[in-house]
């Protein structure tokens, strides 16, 4: 039987979500756990690896078993043997059919970023901190030129695995709330280090160290030289991920996130 | 000369406020750090010591020093050795009348209650933790008896060394947000344990383990062992110390923490 699992995590003790020889990640501590519930083991498909410091809020995984318990069961026995940072959300019974990154066809990940000239400590690990203000209309005007398919290659990590540097990228959103600013970036799919390669961009226009019109120069360069360096991944979260109505994927939950009430639409 | 200092922290990893020859306290690493910027021993006073897991928002000490510095020079320079757990968010000189605790009037207290059937890892170590629902009005309704000034005996840890039991308690708000309540609570001040005392027999009524009638019976009766045990530590937040106008003390800087949106009167 093959069931998907909703996850969230704190990134912030996690060399990210691949499973290493050395080093505590994500999938190590989740695929123990279920191991430990299961008694057998058990190996997970993962919508989308997450980087050393980035957290987990609609994370997917999905894994085959013999085991028949009822859903919520999987949660509860799980999380029994999982750390704080770590929790599942939800378990769901799932076609053959289903695969928790081929089937999906959008990510959201959400960014927090501190604007304050003094650090915050309830924030440590958990936004992005520029201690210099930002032209919040400046980033929104910059982002404008990334709406749409595009070839991302200036954003993308030399690591990155992904098959072509084509992506859709369908919405960007910034707002502020308090001292910090949120933005969230909806994709079919992101290339590795992508949001936070354009985190960089933007907020090297918001500081004004380049203007409005440099971020379209960049994309259209396709050289990952021009961008901005790689933005700090303290404030980067996995918030969402899509799939076909027809599996019936229960959303992420949200609702016990400081910045859901932000996100609210 | 004598300093005031506005310290934000997040307390999870921290043996409560007050220095101790075994285990990290907040006064002790704010103290060395005081102390390697100053290359002299400082020794301060506080506001209001708090717990072993609570956390301060809007925490305020003195200290008398010979140095003299600009005042964005003393939050730079202290915060530059101290770890990300901790933060000075302003210093301002003031007169010799002022004494972080003595001058102190009122004092606000937060709690962050996350409801829900499974826990959160964002919120591990932020907020409290039920997995039942809560009833809000109940809570509210039952709150109502303890404003005013009272004997708060009841809620009163044996460990206290507060000289009376009398307190004043202005306001107790309770709100929801998402999938989480805040509660908070005003007064001149509180006796040790007291908010978390408070909270745990609040939760009780809201669980209907009690009807909204037993606190006025808990507080009448001066005892504690009629009121519920010590609730968690994890969803408490020093929010706010109050100080007459004429010493100018800053704002608490609450606009970098996640539960701002929810009190911005």
């Amino acid at each position: 039987m093959r069931i998907a699992l909703g996850i969230q995590y704190d990134g912030t003790a996690f060399c990210g979500w691949q499973s290493q020889p050395h080093g505590k990640t994500v999938q190590d501590v989740l695929e123990r756990a279920l191991a430990d519930f299961a008694c057998t083991p058990i190996h997970t498909i993962v919508a989308g690896r997450t980087d050393t410091g980035v957290h987990g809020l609609g994370q997917v995984v999905h894994f085959d078993t013999e085991l028949e318990r009822a859903d919520f069961s999987w949660v509860r026995g799980t999380n029994a043997f999982l750390p704080p940072e770590v929790a599942v959300q939800w378990a769901k019974p799932m076609p053959e059919t289903f695969h928790a990154r081929f089937s999906a066809f959008e990510r959201t990940y959400y960014y927090a970023l501190h604007v304050h000239p003094v650090r915050s400590p309830m924030l440590a690990g958990r936004a992005g901190w520029v201690h210099t203000p930002l032209d919040i209309d400046a980033m929104r005007a910059a982002a404008a030129c990334l709406i749409g398919e595009h070839d991302f290659s200036a954003f993308r990590s030399s690591e990155c695995q992904a098959k072509t540097p084509v992506k859709h990228l369908y919405q960007i959103d910034i707002r502020r709330a308090g001292d910090l600013i949120h933005f969230r970036f909806r994709a079919n799919a992101f290339l590795h280090h992508m949001v936070r390669n354009l985190m960089g961009c933007l907020v090297a226009v918001g500081r004004g160290r380049y203007p409005v019109s440099w971020l379209a120069e960049v994309l259209a360069s396709r050289d990952r030289d021009r961008a901005a360096p790689t933005f700090m991944p303290e404030g980067l979260y996995l918030a969402h991920v899509g799939y076909p109505e027809t599996f019936g994927v229960p959303a992420a939950n949200l609702g016990s996130v400081p910045w859901s009430v932000v996100w609210t639409d």
